[in-house]
């Protein structure tokens, strides 16, 4: 099968991969590594042979970036393929061109995800996001900015309630009928995520008027609310949250 | 020793901890876990047994947040304490009042982190955060929102070069000086963090004077401006990143 499988090895060591990551790395036909977009203050390309049983192939700057991952592509179409990376996979846009380019040539993509220093710093600082309780304010803030609004749903584990996107944009779309910001209409592009890092994994970029009508299915939920888009990021949500073609004319 | 080791189980289920953390829970003498702060889709705890040859005892949000996990810290007494939390630990506000509990009692606290949707929905959807080359200006707009800011400092893993906590602070000074808007100066607060989730892992918050001449060690280097700090965000960094006790009255 035509596949590459995105990796993280989190922060630190060889030791930072999941257990599902090493299970795909052990399982797989060609392992490919990069070790420049970010660094691991204690990674051991010998250890991770000796854990893996694979003897990763590492990629130069050149070969990613100058040859556009030619040789991971060209390994991928003769099978199962782990591309591993640094933290958390897909952060550096050379990988996201990778993965556009691998979804052109009908070669299969996924993600393993990874520790990233993006969450593993709010932790260690204790200087948690300040998720608050307006969030029709901060996306009208972030919007003035050309900023992205992440909303994380509330999930209650207990009683087994969860808020969906559904809900969540119907309540905002409620905050406009008093607010008339003109923020959140049905012609608002929306990015729905449900279930990030499982397999049942759903994420779809739509205008609000389809987005709310959409079933994600079961917790948890996010939402994205997107601020200026940058090309790549247009043409991500096109390929990979299946956002509607013409948003590539609409948003510069 | 006296004990707690927070473990990030991640986004899906139980093979999404890393290897260190599955290394760590076999060899301690008590395993908590807790399954409310977030929701693992396809997480079982008998696959944890089997995997890990421990049995987790399952805190209810009632002995998290109203007993305020004294069974934890009553565990940690005698010997090496795990905790499991869904995605990556110290995200969720009580898991930071359990670790400032632990530290007014001399038990050792450390994190292994995990996978966070933070992270992850970053690269799931393609939209990335805006790394802008003008840092002066993000950190100017976040400040008029209260919002913190964080700069990732960039590497050059193949020259073994990085830019340093303390030659960003220059940098940001020597702007200063021409943009003139009393946004970097020797009072500001400021947080360094170099190699975090490593073992040589140092976080430190001071005054820019003092920061500025503290030596952080090896790459990867991040610098966080703080926004508006709420209490518990400030007893936070005087605890885990040693910010000077004063702080408590400048800020509120």
């Amino acid at each position: 099968m035509k596949e590459i499988i995105f990796v993280g090895l989190g922060l630190n060591d060889e030791k930072g991969v999941s257990i599902r990551g090493l299970e795909e790395i052990k399982s797989a036909k060609n392992v490919f590594i990069e070790l420049y977009t970010n660094l691991m203050p204690n990674f051991s390309i010998d250890n991770l042979r000796k854990i893996s049983g694979k003897n990763p192939y590492i990629l130069s700057r050149y070969e990613l970036e100058e040859e556009k991952g030619e040789i991971i592509l060209k390994a991928a179409e003769r099978g199962k393929t782990i591309f591993l990376v640094p933290g958390d996979p897909l952060i550096a846009t050379t990988h996201i061109s990778l993965r556009l380019e691998a979804k052109k040539r009908k070669i299969k993509t996924s993600v393993i995800h990874g520790t990233s220093v993006i969450s593993a710093i709010i932790g260690a600082t204790g200087l948690h996001k300040n998720f608050s309780e307006t969030p029709y304010d901060v996306i009208a803030q972030n919007k003035i900015n050309g900023l992205h609004t992440l909303c994380l749903l509330d999930i209650n584990a207990k009683k087994k309630q969860f808020l969906s996107i559904n809900d969540a944009l119907k309540i905002l779309l409620d905050i406009e009928t008093k607010r008339k910001q003109k923020l959140v209409n049905f012609d608002t592009l929306v990015v729905g995520a449900a279930r990030i890092g499982s397999i049942s994994q759903f994420i779809k970029a739509d205008y609000l008027s389809d987005l709310i009508k959409t079933n994600f299915g079961g917790p948890p939920q996010s939402l994205i609310f997107p601020g200026e888009l940058h090309f790549m990021e247009t043409e991500a949500l096109i390929s990979f949250a299946k956002a509607p073609r013409e948003i590539m004319e609409v948003k510069k």
